[in-house]
């Protein structure tokens, strides 16, 4: 990481029409996505001010700018709302989408941000079940990073009580990825056993809270050793420190017939490794490559590498192994019935405790190159957090004790970093 | 078909070390397979003599030989049953295997069969739960086709009452296969659709029966025109033609956006076709490769066609789609407790009435090119079975009414090849 650039994020301002708004249909697939204006010829009088944070270009942090929108209150469309953002949910996506490696994000300009909460300001024609004050998670492609987003009342499922805006900002993207693919695809049952990578990450935490809902589920989890103690409490069975000890030795060593479940966000060949450590009728199911993702900006020899030693697989060697493989990505799915049903019981399973969000940290606006720089450099454990509103003056970042578990070599090098800032 | 040399199967009689019996280990992969004899030196005094199935060559149905082999009845090894054969199944791995395209059985000379039903004759020492006299059905990995067996008491399953022993025969291999598909690998739930290929054959009537167990789940089965009025009657909601029609665009006319769930035992292009049939979160399951075997003998045309067209994934491919590809193969599953838990699930939905096997024909040994031709051919609907017993003068074989369902063009076909018989 040393030696690349880093610019801080700079408050810029912005007319409309300098920054691809969702209305323009993006080039692929299909979004829904929110918009701070609508097309609406019949504009209202008020004018909008919105923070946003907009990708300028494919390349480091400094590429996300902080612009300042200026645009016409629009009217709404039949069917949306209009939400006050009060948190974003920060994803991996977007650190990829940031170096060009993120296919359903439009190419730049585009606002960035898959998911938030907030309240609900203004509903449209047709909107029933939402109303003013409503406090409301959201989802869109993307665009969820500004004050203030237009999206349809359907993308917008209302938070419960005691859910606070960060929670809800950490839901939507890692417990739906984590609940499709242990719950629509590999069909978690008790005694079965998962492993996790990057079991302290966003969809890491998920993944092992939702297989804590099944009776007798063993986890094996990923992470650094600084992070051990916390994924064992949050239920993580046998954590592994990747770092310093083979993985796949370490499994064997418990479990010598290897696992019923792998979910696999690197790519590359810890999909190999996946593939061969699981039982027969086991199921590996990949959802990412973070793999490709090295430096802060694209590489591509860090890509054709996870290319080349991507699973390559013929159904003869699956039927001689009884083994399944799948793929799951949120941003291919556009299923919205099976979105909003595994909502429903995620949002179920929180009003009954079984699941919580664990936030890592919450970052403004501004300061978004610290949390992207955070995630990049694994140092969460949890929900990297987004927050539109100013910072005030004299601030600190909200943290939790994850920072505080740092090793010391890891503090070290934040040190150096901050330096550099 | 025409133009293949076919031979009646001729008796012969066999002594003893002429051919490979189970003792000797095949050379691939380890099988848990009944011998006629057993190794041990302490031979007890009564002979043995047995008719059996053995596949003497690579080829086309002359290769299959009844043969007598006469043996010292040897001493049972602890934990052995003996076991009086009374009806075994036919499954297309037999046809395979005939020309050599089934790599779980031993090169010949090999006694054939995976599965049977019979009366325990004898038990071993520690065997405490079967008991000369017991029904049973016998699962083995070859070496079933044939008069007496000597099983693995664990490898034997206790029949319900009123079970035959011809279902008894039929329900291992089609029903397991059916069964770990559906509820092991695929998942399936109310609501869901399933595409069962060859929906006539063993495995597709057992598959039709089990989602019946599930509420409203939609079965699109593929068979030709005659079977099905039969088929619809065993619960396929849509019966397709595939011989006269493009089942992608009959499916495609009931459900645009395709199905949840695709059995396959085709391969080659049919698995590129089911893959693309896939709802998002949807599976496939390759299970076989019927589409290698075209004529009586091996033919690399075929098998080079199916593996060109052999579906060719990338693991990007499958993330940006959402689908899961599987493989499953009874032949190499090596986990008996997969095996006992779904054969005790599969006997008491049994008893429960919720299955039940559909004997298309029974053939005695000497018949066994008949009985192969008849599932070659498609001709079947549901379970050919094999009996040891030898066919008495004046006796037909017994069909169901299957075979008055045919076709007449299917009709004359045969006749052409019994006069050439």
């Amino acid at each position: 990481m040393s030696g690349e650039e880093e610019a801080p994020t700079q408050q810029q301002h912005q007319q409309p029409g300098q920054e691809r708004t969702p209305d323009e249909p993006p080039p692929s697939p299909p979004a829904a996505a929110p918009s701070s204006s609508s097309s609406s010829p019949a504009a209202e009088e008020e004018p909008l001010s919105c923070r946003a944070l907009v990708l300028t270009g494919y390349g480091g942090y400094d590429k996300v700018k902080l612009q300042v929108k200026t645009q016409r209150r629009a009217r709404l469309q039949a069917g949306e709302v209009l939400v006050r953002v009060k948190a974003c949910g920060l994803n991996f996506a977007e650190l990829m989408g940031r170096q060009g490696l993120y296919e359903p994000l439009p190419a730049p300009p585009v606002t960035m941000g898959m998911e938030g909460s907030g309240v609900v300001e203004a509903v449209g024609e047709d909107v029933e079940d939402r109303r003013v004050g409503d406090r409301v998670i959201a989802m869109s492609r993307f665009g969820m990073f500004q004050e203030v987003v237009v999206v349809p009342a359907d993308r917008t499922f209302p938070m419960p009580e005691q859910m606070s805006f960060e929670e809800g900002a950490a839901i939507p993207i890692n417990y739906l990825t984590a609940y499709m693919m242990l719950f629509e695809m590999a069909n978690v049952r008790p005694g079965k056993s998962v492993l996790v990578h990057m079991a302290a990450g966003g969809v890491g935490i998920a993944a092992t809270q939702l297989c804590q809902t099944v009776p007798d589920v063993t986890v094996f989890g990923t992470a650094s050793a600084s992070k051990h103690e916390t994924i064992a409490q949050g239920g993580v069975t046998h954590p592994i420190d990747y770092r310093t000890k083979d993985y796949v030795e370490e499994i064997r060593k418990i479990s010598p017939k290897g696992v019923d479940i792998v979910l696999d966000p690197l790519g590359g060949s810890d999909t190999q490794k996946g593939f061969n450590l699981l039982k027969p009728l086991g199921t590996l199911i990949v959802f990412g490559a973070a793999n490709c993702v090295t430096g802060q900006k694209k590489s591509l020899l860090a890509m054709m590498k996870t290319w080349y030693n991507q699973l390559s697989l013929n159904t003869m060697k699956l039927m001689q192994t009884n083994k399944a493989v799948c793929g799951f990505h949120l941003g291919y799915m556009a299923e919205d019935q099976l979105i909003d049903r595994a909502m429903r019981e995620l949002l179920e399973l929180y009003r009954q405790g079984k699941i919580k969000p664990r936030i890592d940290s919450c970052y403004h606006f501004e300061e978004v190159a610290d949390a992207m720089r955070r995630m990049h450099d694994r140092h969460n454990i949890g929900k990297v957090i987004l927050l539109p509103e100013p910072k005030k003056p004299g601030e600190n970042v909200e943290k939790t004790e994850a920072a505080d578990n740092k090793t010391k070599e890891e503090a070290a090098t934040e040190e150096v970093k901050a330096e550099k800032d």
